[in-house]
């Protein structure tokens, strides 16, 4: 399972394509040396092009479990707002192995189609009837221990949720096992960072959960006390997804919540920005100075009938960006990529939409979304070079949509060509996590998810 | 492989979801009974869900091969226009073999993805040099023969394509390959009528390429023909796909092309009109009045930036409609189904917009375009009823998506949820094509793709 070198005929490295590779992989996993023009003498040979695997910045585990059971017209203005409900009470009887059983096969799932990072914003924290478990970080336990199962780098980002709306209103009932003050959850961000120790797999972050969810001072205390633990640490939060949101904000603060955000909250590049779909021009620029990371979810936020994020004026100003399978009605890289290509396109009515300086969109956008990604989840991934971690994919040539295919071309065809899953092996850590397409956890996994959801359709 | 009976524990019928279901098929591949309730007695049993096979109304074979090769800035103002530049200049050099090739590895991959029936939309007829075949029908005759070696029902609908314009412009050099009179087509479709002889998974229709294409007076010379040899044969055009046409329409009769069509071609059940995106609220009435079906076709409506199709005013009037795959940058109905329930969504923010009477969207999408493809194919498809075709798909159970879900709400998730492709089985007129995701054909046409695919690239 452990991967010392392995010789790729042509892979991607951070200055484009290069042919004849000898990765080198130390004992804890990450490169050691990235060597183009090298000889093969003895080395294992990836079975086609490698690529680096892509990190997914937005992920809700549970969510997995409710993946196509929401689509249901159950009024007639059918809305975020009814899916968040459905949600809600979907999520009231979660037991932890359940959440560990549903999160497992979901990472299973991710790293089969290459994503090999995940960051956790996770917020069902509590039992059932709101009272924190005996084990403070019972669930966030149980998120770890579900990455380790499937093999998946992960940054944990335990949520900050105390409020049903701006301004501090109660929450709801639903919203009941979300609940914590700054306090509590710090000892969460405590017990996970001791959980994750030295793994170089582990991050630990948090997310105050939007602005609906917390006030300028328990936002300032949590972020405060991140601060002394981890100056560094990785600070997620849900922003602009909806235009409801936008509305309660003004009439709230009289900002907008990005706005908000970026001239109160101290936004530079620990900071990922989720959906932040509703920025007037001024907001998009703002977030593209900052430094901070806008998350983008294309298929949630078209499930969820979000809205468009601004892209043309974001990638002209020159932001970043990455990409969360967010609820989980996808778990494939390529089809958030082509979505998120799609959904302007279809706006805009032409094509080639968001692409960088050059003519290459597959390039580009593939490229954007491993940048992006390693900075919002605060670890060396998503460039294969010495120094990060060896977290790369063997792409099966055999696959119809890229037979004959190259370089950046391979990566055009990658991302809007073909539905066939081109992941042919995932390496992870410098460790075989998926070989051939088979993930050596998939079988248990998938019997542990399907009796996780027929308990819970019972 | 020959299929002559069949028991599913549960089964979408034209009625809607039945239990321990009978099927039996006779020898020319039709379902001869259809049994819910009844015992299994000695039969073999399908491995999940039994749903039928999906309707492809429009498809160019041949673009197959560019798919994913288009994905390049070469203009600022990147368009369909500068796309069809690029692939005129592929096409150029395309022989029949290679157009057999090409079409036979996209067939296999349609019927892997749970299509079971194509309508190919061709009109590249000539030699390089603009000059007939020796055999009039050659590249016709190619696609009939991948049709045969994939093992997919196919409507064939040779193209008139005259002009380069509307009121009879000349045709560019990028068209002299498609050119033809309304004679010349005719003798194609009396060509390919006697090639598919009495074989039922073949209907030969035709297809007027476009107002840009033809004049009044040889879409009515065509017609005419055709009724003279089939008065019930499809017939199918593109319209109103590009703001563009809108505009050189008005320009030349002060109409747009589908309140054009439907006062003066005798649109009627016998017709698709492919795309229509670009229509007024009269014209989506019209429409959804005549009977025709409304070939949609997202995703490459999405690459193309073609723009969005006015589905909750056709949805309301109660229009029919078929999903096709087109330039086939996508071979998956359930990505088509989902962008075209997404697109809505991202414009209208809100969900579930394209439902039916009922709240079962995944069932109103699926259903939808079972009729409206098989209305448009010509062909007894499209449901599991007696004196329909034995065209039938088996869901694997064991997809993560699907676990442990039934009924309409296995349709929501098939939809909506996860990437891995659910096709288990697939029976075509009563033969086993697909089985355990394996299709016979497909490394011989991955052989055959992949060698005409190098050769262009050289």
């Amino acid at each position: 399972m452990q991967l010392h070198s392995l010789f790729a005929e042509t892979a991607l490295l951070p200055e484009g394509w290069a042919e004849d590779v000898l990765f080198e992989v130390d004992g804890a996993g990450y490169l050691s040396a990235v060597v183009p023009n090298a000889r093969a003498d003895g080395v294992e040979r990836a079975a086609g092009p490698v690529v680096p695997g892509m990190p997914n910045l937005h992920s809700h585990a549970f969510q997995r479990a409710l993946a196509g059971l929401a689509e249901r017209a159950r009024d007639p203005e059918d809305s975020f707002w009814t899916w968040r409900a459905l949600m809600y009470r979907f999520v009231a009887h979660l037991t932890p192995e359940q959440i560990e059983a549903v999160a497992t096969l979901l990472y299973v799932e991710l790293v089969k189609a290459g994503y090999t990072a995940v960051g956790e914003f996770h917020y069902l924290h509590h039992a059932p009837d709101g009272r924190p478990y005996d084990v403070r970080a019972e669930t966030g336990l149980r998120i770890l221990a579900a990455a380790r199962s499937a093999g998946i780098g992960v940054t944990l980002l335990p949520v900050l949720y105390g409020y049903g709306g701006f301004g501090g209103q109660p929450a709801g009932e639903g919203q009941k096992r979300f609940l914590n003050d700054p306090d509590g959850l710090l000892r969460i961000v405590a017990a996970l960072r001791e959980a994750a120790g030295a793994d170089p797999q582990v991050r630990v972050g948090l997310a105050p959960h939007s602005l609906r969810a917390v006030t300028p001072e328990t936002l300032q205390a949590t972020l405060a006390g991140l601060a002394a633990l981890d100056p560094e640490a990785p600070i997620h939060i849900h922003v602009a997804e909806q235009t409801k949101e936008v509305e309660d904000c003004l009439a709230w603060c009289g900002q907008r919540p990005v706005a908000w955000l970026l001239e109160h909250a101290g936004v530079d590049a620990r900071w990922c920005l989720v959906h932040a779909t509703h920025m007037e021009p001024a907001e998009t620029a703002g977030l593209a100075r900052s430094g901070a990371v806008a998350g983008l979810c294309p298929t949630t936020e078209a499930n969820l009938g979000d809205g468009l994020f601004d892209g043309p004026r974001y990638w002209t100003a020159g932001g970043l960006w990455g990409i969360g399978s967010d609820s989980h009605v996808s778990h494939s890289p390529i089809e958030e990529l082509r979505l998120l290509e799609y959904g302007q396109r279809l706006h805009a009515r032409r094509r080639n939409v968001l692409r960088g300086a050059g003519p290459a969109i597959g390039a580009a956008l593939y490229g954007g979304a491993l940048a992006g990604g390693a900075r919002a989840l605060g670890r060396p991934v998503g460039r294969l070079a010495p120094g990060c971690r060896a977290d790369l994919l063997v792409l099966d040539p055999q696959t119809p949509a890229l037979v004959g295919l190259s370089g950046d071309t391979l990566l055009d065809a990658l991302v809007f060509a073909g539905n066939r899953n081109p992941v042919r092996d995932v390496a992870v850590g410098g460790r075989w996590v998926v070989r051939e397409g088979h993930h050596r956890a998939e079988a248990a996994a998938l019997r542990g998810f399907a009796a996780a959801r027929r308990a819970l359709l019972a």
